[in-house]
């Protein structure tokens, strides 16, 4: 056995635990929160923790870390969790990532917001006899007292529950509705799934709703993609095609039973035992699993059907849970800023501080939000998924093989992968530390063109100018090069640099006409959260660099991870969460960029490096 | 044109009708509440009405009312209004029968109180702009005010119909839910359906929810009756077979489904703007449409799955109307005390007066309350269907052809038959005629014996004892022959006349035991009311004759024809009788007679006539 100490925030804690045993499974069991995309198999790279104390805090880490950490956070002692099998004794810090989202997460702490709409009572009833001939339903909402009602739909299986049991029995309540009735005492097992349909990824959360424990992940490919990478093929493809809006629907709402069979599979649960969903997404990812139109949302002025928070039955959208059991949707602000962004919001935690904090979600799309506890005003600008790595020549999302890292230099190219694999391909961050260096080292000039061999031979070593070579008539980059063991040649071409440039062209302007519209400067910002996946990964000073971020804010930068997620997972914990996410979106107002008169000139302006 | 008078309480009012208009159809138009259950085609006598002035006063009735006037009635000039086709000024008077019912679906009276829980609104709402992105529904909820929310089932159809009716609405609320949304103004466009669903005959009755009138009645056999004839059998039915509870569920629902396609075929009407259902019936009639098992309402203690009243979504039980309107339950008392006892008492008025009052509705079973606005207490007896023609040789349903009036006297024995029609069985009026008047004439002892002719002879008219023959090896008497143009011999025989007395003493033994159990004699009880459409039939001599209704009673008895469809259309009208409704289960004791220790001993007092 050894001896673990782990510290996250003020909670310290000492574990004796056996030779082998994983970090990861260690902490995940006892309640610290960390993010996790993958649930531990080392692809996400998320689930780093500092090594304070142990041999193995000496910077040295396994092939699949490689990829996924720096070179400083190596000689820091960062580590991957799911990584790290313990052979020794340790110390550990783990970061607090979404603090507010770990506090919740972590049972018998004083700032524990554990109060999730589903609760759970066992009561042992009275026989009934002549001389008491209460129905089945008087008997136990009497004991319960007067709010509970039992629903409809609990009431078929209740006789035969009742007298199997000798009628000591488990009220399963939602609010006031007493949705279920189990036989014998079942009040410590309830579960929940908090779900993120993005665009192009659906991630899913199994909670424990006695504990708050995150017990698992799941994460697939919005199955929807085979229709259109991005929301506005899909919402064509709902508009041409007559089952269109059906087929999307089942498609999303296939996946999210998938991974419920999974969850239940895994961890012996029955289906039934899963009485809450909480869903965030963009707004039309929203209107597709609800089966709601998406025509009005793609065309101006971009109307949705919905924008407030609603709840459906599991019966209305064919999810197989417990079937009086409740989904909700987290509100949306518009067409274009949805439940993620109002999660993200949440997640932060910047609707509650006085500190004026900008946020940021690069996904499929981009949006923004700026503001504080007063008041937030949003947008969304289309800055298309080039940093998921789509539209990009040799583009490719997160996963193993990526070329994650870029190092331009002298000496020529060196790039890291994800898991340290051959590389594949190139995802998001590695797109930006291209394009940034590309910049720097002079193969490029600050409007985004690619400078040709012969405009490059006289300023650069022959180790990068052997590398600019020429792609259907055009300069290119190669980064990556099958001679030396990647499984392609892997090039970044013009059209490459113009998606690149396009997107954080439209990033940037939101930004702007966000602070011009509340009249703020650079330095009233104090935070600014980077939400999504790609936060995670990327470069702050590249992006910077290449004007993705204000480089005034450059050293505001927090990387709050998938806090879409994460505030799917507090809406799901806390009610008060879930209220605080009705405020946020009473408090929140939308610019339309598209119809701003500065946007056009901004967005040009913002357009060279 | 002709000049119609016509009153009904204290409202007069005068009509010019066409030459021959149908009265029935001038009374329905203008709201003059008449019981029927044939919907006007002559068959249940219910539309009975008084001509005070014209020719047709004097007497003369058309061949098809001559089965359900009584001479003493034909005198005083009573007509079936479906039968009087208006051809001369005329002055009618129209009972008040279910008086309180009659109130509240007169309109612009003083005393309506028309106040159900549908309600539209009609609303022009501004088109969206760049200017003004809000959502379809946060557009309508905003103008209707915070306590309406959209059903989600209502918001599939919202864009397109939004859009194709410029943003000019309808919408439908059901208490605070908005449940539709329509285009253009449908304000006045709203219908409601309250199902009585009987052990042998289902009613339901198509009111339009703007006016509170009764449009359209529809009845028919319930289609469960192929599974038995009454409740036990149908219970055992559902546990011998795995799929008895889902066939019995569809075969009651499909009725209903047929009822509404014939309501929305008549009337035009799409069977979404049928936006509630109100259903009565007894205890296992509402679990078998719920589709809720039976089994412990069959053995003791006789235990219902639900007995407070409740709500059902159309798609739960496969009711064709508006997706998202409400099926209400009524509430019940016990096992063996439904839904429709609650919708009698709530009819008769009895629950909210001082007087003491009893009421009896004998259908398939009898059921008994006694009571006033302080308490009541109920039971139900085991009487069978015998009064409604079952279990008895020769007996039948009250449709054309039943004898349903029978006079014996020294020059034999008379009868009249519904729709005048030759004889082809006897229904439950004739048969209390037949059997108070063979103890009467001495064809029978009071030990419910019928005589041979051998013992008969002496003291009776030769008319009389010829009549005095032996089926099976017992005495039975004739009462319609094929030789005088009846379509069948149809005789009471011995054992008819034992169910009678078994029934008989179930009923009278039930009111002794609820008299006792309140401790109030004959005379403390202001009023008799006998539900049911026996109790219209019933010569109420006879009944107290033979002993079903307390001969110190007999003077106090008010038929009040099918209260329970009554009180389900009084709380489809208003709320304020749903809550009635509710008040009246609170107040309300059930007895249990199957354990009352004097039960077995009264039963076998009450035996003999």
């Amino acid at each position: 056995m050894y001896q673990v100490e782990i510290r996250q925030g003020s909670r310290i804690e000492k574990y004796s635990v056996p030779s082998g045993y994983s970090l990861f499974r260690l902490l995940k069991e006892k309640g610290f929160y960390m993010d996790s995309l993958c649930g531990g198999k080392g692809f996400c790279g998320k689930c780093k923790v500092r090594i304070v104390q142990g041999d193995i805090s000496k910077g040295r880490c396994s092939p699949d870390e490689a990829g996924h950490l720096s070179f400083v956070e190596r000689k820091e002692g960062i580590r991957l969790a799911c990584r790290v099998q313990i052979n020794e004794d340790l110390a550990v810090e783990v970061p607090e990532g979404i603090q507010r989202d770990a506090a919740i997460l972590v049972e018998g702490k004083g700032d524990v917001v554990l109060n999730p709409r589903v609760v759970k009572r066992y009561v042992e009833l009275s026989n009934p006899s002549l001389d008491d001939q209460a129905s089945d339903v008087d008997r136990i909402e009497e004991v319960l007292g007067a709010p509970g009602r039992l629903r409809p739909a609990a009431l078929r299986g209740l006789p035969e529950t009742l007298r199997a049991h000798d009628f000591k029995v488990t009220a399963v309540f939602f609010d006031q509705d007493i949705i279920a009735v189990e036989g014998g005492d079942t009040s410590e097992t309830k579960y929940g799934v908090a779900v993120d349909i993005g665009t192009t990824t659906m991630v899913g959360f199994l909670i424990d709703l006695t504990t708050g424990q995150q017990l698992d992940v799941y994460s697939a490919i919005n199955p929807q993609r085979q229709y259109g990478a991005d929301v506005i093929t899909r919402t064509d493809f709902t508009l041409e095609n007559e089952d269109g809006l059906a087929l999307l629907s089942k498609l999303v709402r296939d996946e999210i039973n998938n991974m419920l069979r999974a969850f239940c599979q895994k961890w012996a649960i029955r289906s039934d035992m899963i009485y809450h969903m909480t869903v965030v997404g963009n707004t039309i990812m929203m209107h597709l699993f609800a089966g709601l139109p998406v025509r009005n949302i793609a065309v101006s002025p971009f109307i949705p059907v919905i924008a407030r928070s609603f709840e459906l039955e599991p019966w209305q959208v064919g999810i197989d849970m417990c079937p009086s059991g409740r989904i909700t949707i987290l509100p949306m602000v518009a067409g274009y800023v949805g439940a993620d962004t109002i999660a993200d919001i949440l997640a932060s935690g910047m609707a509650e501080r006085d500190e004026l904090a900008l946020l940021i979600d690069i996904g499929t799309n981009g949006e923004i939000a700026l503001g504080n506890r007063k008041e937030i005003i949003t947008c969304s600008t289309a800055a298309g998924p080039a940093f998921e790595g789509a539209h990009i020549r040799y583009g490719m999302g997160g996963v193993k093989g990526a070329i994650s890292r870029v190092r331009i230099s002298k000496h020529g190219i060196e790039y890291d992968t994800i898991g340290g694999q051959p590389a594949r391909g190139i995802c998001g961050s590695g797109i930006v530390d291209v394009v940034a260096q590309m910049i720097k080292a002079g193969i490029m000039d600050t409007t985004g063109r690619i400078k040709s061999a012969q405009e490059v031979k006289a300023d650069l070593p022959d180790a990068l100018v052997s590398r600019v070579i020429e792609l259907d008539g055009k300069p290119a980059l190669l980064i990556a090069s099958r001679e030396e063991g990647a499984l392609d040649d892997i090039y970044i071409c013009q059209k490459d640099v113009r998606e690149v440039q396009l997107a954080k062209a439209a990033i940037a302007s939101g930004i702007h006409i966000l602070m011009k519209e509340m009249g703020v400067r650079h330095e009233d910002i104090q935070k600014v959260y980077l939400a999504g996946g790609f936060g995670n990964y990327i470069d702050y000073d590249h992006a910077a660099d290449i004007g993705l971020i204000p480089s005034q804010l450059r050293s505001k930068v927090i990387a709050i991870g998938n806090a879409a997620g994460a505030g799917a997972k507090m809406a799901l914990l806390s009610k008060e969460y879930m209220e605080m996410a009705e405020c946020i979106r009473n408090k929140t107002r939308y610019v339309e960029l598209s119809s701003h008169p500065d946007f056009q000139n901004v967005f040009v302006d913002f357009l060279p490096f």
